[in-house]
């Protein structure tokens, strides 16, 4: 009786380097493996609908594992509870067809970027957000998001790495999903509330830092260093150098995948 | 020129091994200290409204120290906050009478109590609440919080220390404030919001662990364990072992101080 076991979890991304299993690190995937051995009794690698970096939050990231055990998914979900650390929840757990994979099967997924206005950031918020308390044309960052609707060669957001130019947040290197820097983005789109502007993106797949890359280049926008039709330019441009800096992790959140 | 300096801070108790300075552990008055020696040369020790455990958080606990740096007030609040970890932020440094003490001065205080009663504390809030998911009869908890209002001596509910029975927040051993357990309470609710009952007190003073005290033993009552009308017979009977257990530290939030 082999089953396919979906999970939906939260996690604090500040206490782990990252979700990616790494040997002496914390990391979630991890954490998450070493808890269900020890339940299942079966060494098991949850596949993440995509990676996050160290830092990077998730409200609701999806993974999924096979399993010969009998236990039922709500057992399961709260003796995991039980022995995973507070930083980890398990918001559900249910049992999926055979050909459902976390990556491979995600249609969609939505991040979330929050950046902290006001002079100072609350203890409690800090690991949550980025700070950005300078004079910051607010107008002009939200206008410049609209630029990314649609579909795009995102290499200039992309992370630049020598050894793997073509890494992006979903490819596995066996079987990348899309062997391109083209995304489709279906909402880009920034928001206030309370001391914070809030990013929000859902897109068909995300390249390793593009969120924080818009948002970094959004940012240079309000500063005035660009115009918001200048994001245009910039896509085209289709060189990292040619879009703005990396926002910190701390801001970003996963806040979920559409199957 | 003697200056006395009034600070407002907020900071996340988690982090710290509580208010008080101890050689060799992160505590919030040690920091504190720390960071003002470095940036005025002299060496203070600023005291605080009372201490606060290992745990318990501050929306706005007020220490005060004297100095004969001519730092002005404004750029004081920046460069403590520059120098600070983000788990302690300054919110405002004024200029205040010789005569005037953080501790000595206080006329009331106020503390919150955050219980998140959801299946799922997620990961982000769990260091500043305390879970109690299970079973309550919510009516009963709140009505048990009003039958403290009111001047009671309050050794049912303080901390049992056999090496200082007389042990209370405010005490410096030196000079007690007050003599007695007897304390004032002006306020004693809860109220509902979102996952969450929060209790609130407000008085002239507080035992060691008095709060999270009545806050286990509110809990108790909603457990059926006592009638709300109980409280007053565990007030009467003076003794620590008449009332319900300690409430984590977690939940615990020093929220302001009156002058």
């Amino acid at each position: 009786m082999n089953r396919n076991i979906k999970l939906t979890l939260a996690y604090d991304g500040s206490e782990f380097r990252g979700w990616q299993i790494q040997p002496g690190l914390p990391t979630v995937q991890g954490t998450l493996s070493d808890v269900i051995g020890r339940t299942t009794g079966e060494k098991v690698l949850p596949q993440g609908s995509g990676r996050t970096d160290t830092g990077v939050h998730a409200l609701a990231q999806i993974a999924t594992f096979s399993t010969d055990s009998p236990i039922p998914v709500d057992n399961l979900r709260v003796v995991l509870n039980d022995r995973l650390p507070p930083s980890i929840r398990i918001l559900a757990v249910d049992e999926v067809s055979p050909d459902f994979h976390a990556r491979h099967s995600a249609k969609a997924k939505t991040y979330r970027y929050r950046v902290y206005r006001g002079d100072i950031v609350p203890p409690w918020l800090a690991r949550y957000v980025a700070h950005h308390p300078w004079p910051l044309d607010e107008a002009a960052v939200f206008e410049a998001a609209e630029y990314v609707i649609g579909e795009h060669d995102f290499t200039s957001f992309a992370a630049f790495d020598p050894d793997k130019s073509d890494r992006s947040e979903e490819v596995d290197y066996e079987e990348p999903k899309h062997a391109t820097n083209v995304r489709k983005i279906y909402e880009s789109s920034w928001c206030s509330e309370g001391e914070e502007i809030i990013y929000t993106v859902r897109g068909n797949g995300f390249l390793h830092h593009m969120v924080r890359n818009l948002v970094g280049t959004f940012l240079l926008v309000g500063k005035g260093t660009w115009n918001p039709g200048d994001i245009r330019k910039i896509l085209e441009a289709k060189d990292r150098s040619a879009a703005g800096p990396t926002a910190p992790s701390s801001g970003l959140w996963m806040v979920g995948v559409e199957y």
